[in-house]
């Protein structure tokens, strides 16, 4: 593992700008120095995106499964309606590990279903952005031997 | 507020083309004329666009968040779908109104729900293009002062 | 067209007095004035009534219908439950429009269903009083025409 | 028994004038000159009443109950919404036969479930106003022993 | 029309021995013999069949249909599981009149549903074996020109 | 407080008469006489009123909410079904306490709903009459400082 | 009781042959010899059927009922859908214990429910072959003095 | 009648602690003190216990049941899930009135349903601590005769 | 493979006749013929049947199972409620095709689930009485090698 | 197997004493008695044990799983709510047989769903205290061989 | 008709390397090629193309539809999401089909549902590549006259 | 903070033990010892306990709460049952994490739902043993000012 993949998807963008009072003052782009400090002191590469379009992030997967290279994914609205997503990470080479800023299941009822858990080798929710510290922290603990995981 | 957005969904683009007996005869193009003229009477720029894709939608509605520049949004069949839809105009610093051509609750059960409507500050449905002239004029009749709107 | 009737349903007559949060400050009474000034300068006649009673909003559209007078129906909790509404606007010979002062969507799950909007021409909600001068125009705008709709 | 009630719910006073492909040509006061002949020859007087108020329904079911006197009830659209009906025919100490002129299970979903019929004797729909002649032949054929019913 | 079908599903073979307290005493030899007399008096003759077969009671539906002639069908517990039957009955170029014993509507949530109910012209039922009587003047009414019949 | 309203809906002016088995002997007079004299002893005037009709009921409640005096309700059926009267509740500025005879819980599944219940201050039932003599008790218990309620 | 049937739905006729692995390599006729010998130790008759008809199975079930002798009943598939047979059960006067030779409770959710189980003494499934043997126990347990079953 | 046993479920050992705006700041040691007081005075023992444990509760119902004793039964959560409760209160020979501090239907929607309410006597919720005054009222107003209950 | 069977389930013995615009003109007699012309080409042995028959549909599937022979299956209605025909297929050692005439998701709501889909090949609809033509070169383009085959 | 356990859940410790009408009159302890006499002779040893804890229930079960030794298990009213118990049962190196003494399915809506079926051995339920027996028949029957058991 | 689209939605670029248990060992290219072949020998042109966008194929959809030209669709995870691709083909002056790889009825709840199957023209699914074969050929079958198709 | 609790609900003792494919081979103690050495170093307590009990752990979570120590709950099956953890958590003026060693969105249904997470910080889960040394990390980052937690 040289890569990892930190993948955002709709209104992320606008993290620390948008609502502070649900998902916190951090925004993406300090998220993403923080992170990239992290992985540099590990040795491993971080590659940091956010789109609102479905497509890309389904491409983004693809990419990252065909590599064998780890997704920390947090897909925003995505996650509750997007089959696209579930088939990509389901048919991945690689982990992905789910994550969310708030607490998902503290809101309303239709961000309680996940596409995306069932398919993921695990979550983390509703720590702010420690949820992507936590991750990332769980990629790197978890060696770089891919083929031994079982989905 | 110096601008208006009227921003169209998926299949708007054929608009007076497809199924004229559910959606009538104008043509998007004739619609945009139309509201562009009463804008222009009113000293206001129209911001008129369509996409097929979700993505798009969501990237102009950040857009005019961000400007806080009051929207008008036909999102077609996103309506009943997109959460991403949902979380933008949630976090937007901006009027939202929804508004569809057809009347939805005579039609298929499955666009009675609307995920838009639970954050737009009003709807209008059903009037053919008469429904974006009347957001237009609840648009106009506000007055400029954005911030004084609760979510 | 000579005769506009407005007709509001249950707990409207408290407009201005119950609970101002949610449905604002404009009583009735001078939401009728004004509704009333603006068909003066139409040339229509306004005809704006209020019950608590489910039967009198009944009666009131079957005389509207059997006139072939558009009625703007504010039906209040009943929107929700009365099948004999839906019965009389789908038998009635005349325009109906639904209008709402608030976001019934944004309430309440069992707010988001409507008896009324199946069988109306078209609905208008979340913009307060306003919602009504909407409708008016809407019904305005339209000609006298009734005997080319099709519901 | 000297009386036999026919009583009639919302939008029922526009037979024959609304929608007469659902519900055929004959107008009410057709339908109860027909009734009130069928009854003269029979020997029993017809009480035919139509009301759009639920309230006047359940009083009018209560009066029949007190008198143990036979009810032909067409409630319309509070068939599928009152319970207050269903209390007041529980409660009567009369045979109560629900009629429909339409067949409600070939229309819409929300007119298939119907709070009268399990506390009716028995149920006759779909006929046109054959559908009350039916019921009345249902009445006649029973006898005057009201006491013998369990309900 | 020269001939009524009468129809009837599983279990009623055993009217007037099974259950007396929900079907009544009367057996099916009993009712055939009763419907027959007024069939005879009537000019008309009467095909009297039961069967516990569900493809019987289809092929019985298909013949009726075929020749054009009245069905009065008591589906029994058919009623609420056979779409074979709906579509036999759909098919059909004759009326069909769903009866029931009891009131089915009284009984266990699964005897609420009828496949038979929205293709049949009406319903009778909770009258006991005087519902097949009151179906058969239904019939008898309706002279014989099925060709007019709309489905 | 020198009023308590004591307000009954549909069917209630047959206690004593209909169902004694449900209901209990007492009559609705005998019930109004002994809350009567429990008033006249802590020295506030009974307001007692039954109603089959929804639109009563929501008016009573209305005028209560505007005096500021406290209603205990016992909305019979209406309970299960009238947003109207969740509605002039949620709006009256006065204490409302919902009160059944009957264990509701124990009878069919469509009376374990209520729409009064979210919206009153408490919830009384199954004692019989003695239901509203505890009411009673809890609203005399109170105090006459509607201010301090909140909803 | 002089009799015991023992009456198998659709598919059993291949027990043994299909599917080894859900049913066992019981076939049926080894499974009828084994029963039989029991019965003959018993002094009783084994009356051992099959049929994928169910049509069959109620006449069996209404035959073993008039004669008041014992059934234990396999309806396999149609264990899940036939209320006919539900019927034919709650009418017959004798003993019904449902079998099932896998645990269907483990396996699709639409095997979870039986119309057979509310109207059936008891229910033995889980055990292969060995669920009949002990069904036969529990008839055999059992006398024969039908008369004092209630249902 | 000698002995009112009083029980309370899991979080009520926090009441006055744990979120007062919700439960009131009366703790549980003060609500006992009272109610004892009451009971003094009118000459019966009270009874007063709290557990965590869903077995606790079945045990001290299932003793007041066999000793005959009225029980005032606040569950707490298990209100809403505990069949073992139901069972436990279905077979007591005695009172068991449910009694809640807060107004359960005006909050999470899974408080709603009660596993107690069908099988207790009575419901009173909503009045704070006052509840179970009122509980203990019903109970003395009761007599002793618990050998007239039906359930 | 020197087999193809194609079963036919209820009321298409009446295709071409009974309701044309939904199921085309083409009698079952003429697409026997055309099939079997097919399959002489071929040189495969057509077996083509038809029955109203649940429980003969259920052998015919058994019986192809047993020789190994593929099953072109059109169950008709009992496509949406038959669990023995479901259990029919999944213990065939043979192909099994669905097909359908018309588009069954473009029809009624009880026609979209199907219990033969989840165990069949595939399936094949919409296309008239091409869908089994289609479902022929499937089951041709297969080859013999039904062992290879898992479910 | 030396050992076979007999484990009881809520409420049967009062097993004849309570609701004999539903449970019958033989208690625990008779019970107890009877299938210890049965093991005495078939050289196993009973350990026969109850507790309305649900907590003791999966100590139990773990236990015997633990252990390797056979469990019969009635769980009450846990049987519809703990999936504690269900987890234990599927981690149990063990045979596990649910029984009921009633038959549940023939009772309230709730009883029809268990946890411990779907991964029991099987289910044995509505024979009374017999149910036990022929637990205790199944377990004897099959051996002391638990490895060879999947689950 | 000189081109036929077939479009392919998100994931199916991976064909052949995702999970080939169940989609196949056959790649998107090597399909392209074999479908080519096929409609150079029938005369027409391919239009071959995929996306993981939703926005994508609904504009591919349009542009055949425009054109009056055919469409093979595997809209994949879209087929059980996209209310736009649903909009899309309804007002597409064109043929549809949809296809699927793998027995989509056969796999998990969410992929039982087609928003996409309504308003195709038929379905073929569960025959891996061949699935797309069978839809060219019901195409080619079909005859170039686009303007006799209704939906 | 001087202490942390990791409180383990019902089955967890047996981990290691129990089904490793599916929760892993490390035990509880093994795990305890981990974190504890963890805990050790960075100079706080480690309270570590397990039941199979419901009050248990709502005890413990009180005890806590009480403290104002923070707490990492694995509450097992209760996870998906208890309210009465749902309310001690609600109550608790301390921080509690949520975590799970497997995925349970990867596994049956009724795991899906958690009463625990809406009233948690955050959740973690499907990491196995780690997914505690993840949220004991998330624990000690946050500082020991719980005063400062909204819930």
């Amino acid at each position: 593992m040289n890569v990892v993949h930190v993948l955002n998807g709709p209104n992320l963008n606008l993290l620390g700008i948008r609502e502070p009072d649900i998902y916190g003052a951090t925004t993406l782009a300090a998220l993403e120095a923080r992170l990239s400090a992290t992985c540099r002191n590990r040795g491993v590469t971080l590659n940091f995106r956010q789109s609102n379009n479905e497509g890309d992030l389904v491409n983004w997967v693809q990419d990252a499964g065909l590599a064998g290279e780890p997704v920390i994914l947090n897909a925003g609205a995505y996650t509750h309606t997007s089959i696209a997503l579930h088939d990509a990470i389901k048919g991945a080479r690689a982990r992905v590990i789910e994550v969310h800023l708030s607490n998902v299941h503290a809101r309303e009822r239709f961000r309680r279903h996940s596409f995306i858990a069932p398919v993921a080798e695990g979550v983390i929710l509703g720590f702010g952005a420690l949820s992507y510290d936590l991750a990332l922290e769980a990629i790197l603990a978890g060696g770089t031997d891919s083929e031994s995981l079982t989905k």
